[in-house]
């Protein structure tokens, strides 16, 4: 007789590319027995049901989550509350529910208030991209990445213990963080790095016509494709994050507008020692922050 | 007996990264014999020779070139200027003047005004890198990439033809571009990306050692990374290189101000409509820039 899956059971709520690149590689690893999604578009169920990462879609996130063991939120941030209400009466009782949002107090805080105690840890595995739509999803988008890991108000240990085996049975490491260091972590290391590629990328907007009568002497350099990379991100999706980290990302912006409007006057008006000064204080950040 | 090499003697003025980097390659390919340089450093140029880069210094410019058939000007933008003045008496008649400077327009000008006509030819090698000093020289940059290639006024075939065959010779593809077109392009895909990049980066200071105390449980996300790769770059170099190309940059740094601007007053008021628009007309920039 074959022994158990890990989880006998999965529900996936919302159902796009970082929940679905997550259970495609959970049941690649065998740690998932059945998987049940539910999602608003009945488009990406079926996308999931082909892909084989669902095996069936329940109508309302109550009946995906009812005899479920393990429930994996990824839904659209700003939805949570509401799914996590929805949610709550049909648990199981020994259900674990884990998130996969950039942002960690506010879900963190919403799971305390809304579901019975101890269940929710907060996840969040570094493993996004400029991707979107459970079509896209990759199982392989894992291995090797660090997953943070924030427990809810008196966590369960075998919540805990699911969380964690769940995102290290797909390749990651998991990493315990306070869910307010996370989120002043994430502000600083992703969420206005993202801010400054759309600022950039929108920039452009103005000599579009003029770029686009250039392609045929000049391809995108390397500097543009990287700097740029994460503006092809989903707009709803970042409009989200920015929102439920606007108390940490907030005044990084307002450190960002400050830097642009000090090279700006700086070039106006020809002053190289004060350009010099903001560009190398910017570099003696850069090489602080990156090692290499 | 054996066949003259294509350039039989090169001068060398200004021994850096790049400047060192095309002559090492060049020597690679077998395409030049005698190699001189000169440079105000004592240090770089002991480093070229150690390398094997340049043969030997000369005490000034003049002495460099002179009996050379290929002059290569690789000294920062703001010295270029006074280095083809002290040049210009010392030239063979019928010796190529390239550079290899990230702006186009002010150099093919000056180079007009001073050197004999037609000598003269602008290039831009799409082989810059967060790198600088003889000592990081690389001959493998140029494999595969664009050199722009701009001639000064009724620039003879001799020297273009000479132009094309040392890039050509180090694995460039040439490709021949208007100066001032060029410049437009580059502040463009390249020259606001490092404002961005070098503001981002910058921006980070105020939360420097918070994040120092992280480094144990989160390395760098591949996002800040990248965003913020370009930042490493010399702040000497692009000082120069944003006040040579003011023009064509500061409206698109009055650009990248306005956008950053727009999320940070979207995000302080809540509102989620302004805030996925300009997202979202950021992505579909980036979409247009970089077809993936």
């Amino acid at each position: 007789m074959q022994s158990q899956p890990r989880f006998p059971r999965l529900a996936l709520l919302g159902v796009g590319y970082i929940g679905g690149s997550a259970v495609q590689a959970a049941r690649r690893a065998g740690i998932v027995g059945e998987s049940v999604g539910y999602d608003p578009s009945s488009e990406a169920c079926a996308a999931a049901k082909r892909l084989g990462i669902i095996d069936r879609a329940s109508a309302t996130p109550a009946e995906a989550v009812a005899g479920a063991s393990f429930v994996l939120l990824a839904a659209p941030v700003r939805s949570m509350e509401e799914l996590l209400r929805a949610v709550a009466p049909a648990l199981a009782p020994d259900a674990t529910v884990v998130d996969v949002g950039s942002v960690k107090s506010a879900i963190v805080a919403a799971a305390d208030a809304c579901l019975p105690a101890g269940r929710f840890i907060g996840c969040h595995p570094m493993a996004g991209a400029e991707f979107s739509g459970v079509e896209a999803a990759n199982p392989d988008i894992f291995a090797g990445r660090v997953c943070f890991v924030c427990p809810g108000r008196d966590a369960h240990a075998s919540a805990l213990a699911a969380a964690r085996d769940f995102w290290r049975g797909i390749g990651c490491q998991t990493a315990a963080i306070d869910a307010d260091v996370h989120d002043r972590l994430m502000a600083a290391q992703s969420h206005l790095p993202h801010v400054a590629a759309f600022a950039l990328a929108g920039a452009l907007a103005s000599v579009m016509p003029f770029l686009d009568a250039t392609t045929s002497v000049a391809s995108p350099t390397t500097s543009l494709r990287d700097t740029t990379r994460i503006a092809a991100s989903g707009p709803a999706v970042w409009r989200d994050i920015l929102l439920a980290n606007a108390t940490h990302v907030l005044p990084l912006i307002q450190e960002l507008e400050a830097r642009v409007a000090e090279i700006k006057a700086a070039v106006e008006a020809g002053d190289g020692e004060a350009l010099e000064r903001v560009l190398a204080e910017a570099r003696a950040c850069r090489r602080r922050l990156v090692k290499e």
